[in-house]
């Protein structure tokens, strides 16, 4: 079961619906890019690779939808939808790496054919889909040989197959350790304020039957200081070319606490992360979401806050590149100095 | 308005159901020291000031309904009844402390008449609870002075009037730096998972009209480390005597983002909070509350958490000493070395 797919029989691409996890399992279907980019934009679909994917797809959708047989038109047509996809959210770069990806299509092709085009671009949507899943399986391989047997893991957010296409980035490290029965345990961070952790990681470790305990974000600190945590593991939205690296909101915490318990920290990040454009995380947009996901949170079946009450919610936060262990991609793991080591890697493997 | 007061009417404790807050502002009463401590564990009453008084009044109640004449039996009742009392939470000493100072009033009497010892006891409860207030605004004065114009402060879980008989500590200092005129910004920690900071510090917050906006407590160390924080202002439930505080889960975490940007962290802490008969942190019990506080979370009206799951749910953190700026108390601040500054801060009070 993938997170996204595209349908060939009704051309257009499915979604499970991330919110109604785990309560309720429900595929949606979009037909247009802006309807994905609005999916985007909502949460139905989360996670820095599977957004990717699927503004890939919006962008097949948008080249589905466009009637014209002049190129130039076809062309500014397929720019226009790609910034209303890129403006859905703005941390993670694999929107932007994706939406390159296809436009790269028509400026690579050597036909002003618009129908051949299409064909294309349904066919590098369909290719950044498959690949995600092969770049997971070998980002899983290389952080499980990390690992050792019955280790406690605190993980962040959700990064596993529905952050994805499938398999996932740090739990489909978990996950693989896991099926080479290392027998891991996991602390789920439950992830405030959208709690992917309680809702979607946990969701995920129960189908795997991997052992886990929920635990409160700012609970990672108590557990670390125990001296029974073996490892952090957590994802990334984008990585800066200095080792930087942004991720959900609590990510930078997360490090501070496993880094003053001597506990290794590491980032599970697929090449397509990685922004080399950017020197250090601090250039890293940081997306304000609304504060009603703060705001809504009840206690005894009522609205916790005061009605006046006011909230900030950033989304994401930069981990310094001194807190992290290592960088696992699907080139291998990159250790410090990442200034050196990151740029290797990546170009190593786009070679 | 008192968090707790004694009715002389009726001989009974009342409290705010601090439950119940911001929705609902109820108090109840209470006849029996059982009933005091059921209210203690159940949090209908929090915080380490709050439950050391009500403990005493838990002991007047239970002074109140013994009939014996017999002081060698009296005094046994009034030991166990200290030792249901004591067993409601573990790590806040104020209550062990509220329950000695009690006990003392037996022992430190000339007469045998139980009946004296009853009134006794009574107008000790009520002292300790008169003391409270005085002693939180000495605190606050002494915070207060450490403040500067329009400082923005990060405050985790409540620790205002609530948490006291009133006034409080970390919010009371806050409270004081406004009404000098200070215009103090608080960024209030959410503290998942009971959320004393969006329920009952906004809603303190409101009271005094402080400026304030609820964070996630995983977004503490985004704003940190913004360079836009002044200050981080906790209280304790319990101090090691070489200066480690056992405060709400989230505090060492806090702490530690609050260093790593070279932001002041303060604890707010009467003296009798201050335990100095352990040598340090790591000597303090942590309580350990039922998961449902974790999962019982809420995502879109559903339960976020699937049906199965588990979760850890220690109640307190340490913070090292050496993460703390300074401990506010009402004898003064004192800055490290704790070892020999506490020690001395605190008995410079009691002589």
């Amino acid at each position: 079961m993938r997170t996204i797919t595209w349908d060939y029989t009704h051309q257009q691409v499915r979604m499970i619906d991330q919110r109604l996890l785990p309560g309720e399992f429900q595929e949606v279907s979009f037909t247009s890019y802006e309807q994905v980019a609005e999916a985007i934009q909502q949460m139905v679909v989360r996670g820095a690779p599977a957004i990717g994917a699927s503004a890939a797809f919006g962008m097949a959708l948008a080249a589905n939808a466009s009637t014209t047989s002049d190129i130039t038109v076809f062309k500014d047509e397929m720019i226009k939808a790609g910034e209303v996809l890129q403006a859905a959210r703005p941390t993670a770069v694999n929107l932007a790496w994706a939406i390159t990806r296809m436009l790269q299509v028509i400026e690579g092709s050597e036909t002003a054919d618009t129908v051949g085009l299409r064909a294309a671009m349904l066919e590098e949507a369909q290719q950044i889909a498959d690949q995600d899943v092969q770049i997971n399986q070998q980002m899983a391989i290389h952080g499980a040989n990390l690992m050792g047997e019955n280790e406690t893991v605190i993980h962040h957010c959700n990064t596993g197959a529905l952050a994805t296409v499938d398999w996932g980035t740090a739990l489909g490290v978990i996950r693989m350790a896991h099926e080479q029965g290392k027998n891991p345990h996991v602390l789920v961070d439950e992830t405030r304020p959208r709690l992917q952790g309680a809702r979607l990681t946990a969701w995920e470790l129960e189908q795997y039957q991997v052992s886990y305990e929920i635990i409160t974000d700012n609970a990672a600190g108590f557990f670390l200081s125990s001296g029974k945590v073996d490892r952090v593991l957590v994802g990334a939205d984008r990585v800066a070319a200095n080792g930087d690296v942004a991720n959900k909101i609590g990510t930078y915490m997360l490090a501070l606490a496993a880094r003053d318990n001597q506990v290794p920290f590491f980032a599970v990040v697929p090449t397509s992360t990685v922004d080399l454009s950017l020197g250090e995380g601090k250039q890293i947009p940081i997306e304000q979401r609304e504060p009603g996901e703060v705001l809504g949170i009840q206690f005894l079946g009522k609205r916790a806050s005061p009605e006046t009450a006011r909230a900030r919610n950033p989304a994401f936060d930069i981990t310094p590149h001194r807190l992290i262990s290592g960088i696992i991609t699907e080139n291998g793991v990159v250790y410090p100095p990442y200034e050196r080591n990151l740029r290797q890697t990546v170009q190593s493997g786009r070679s």
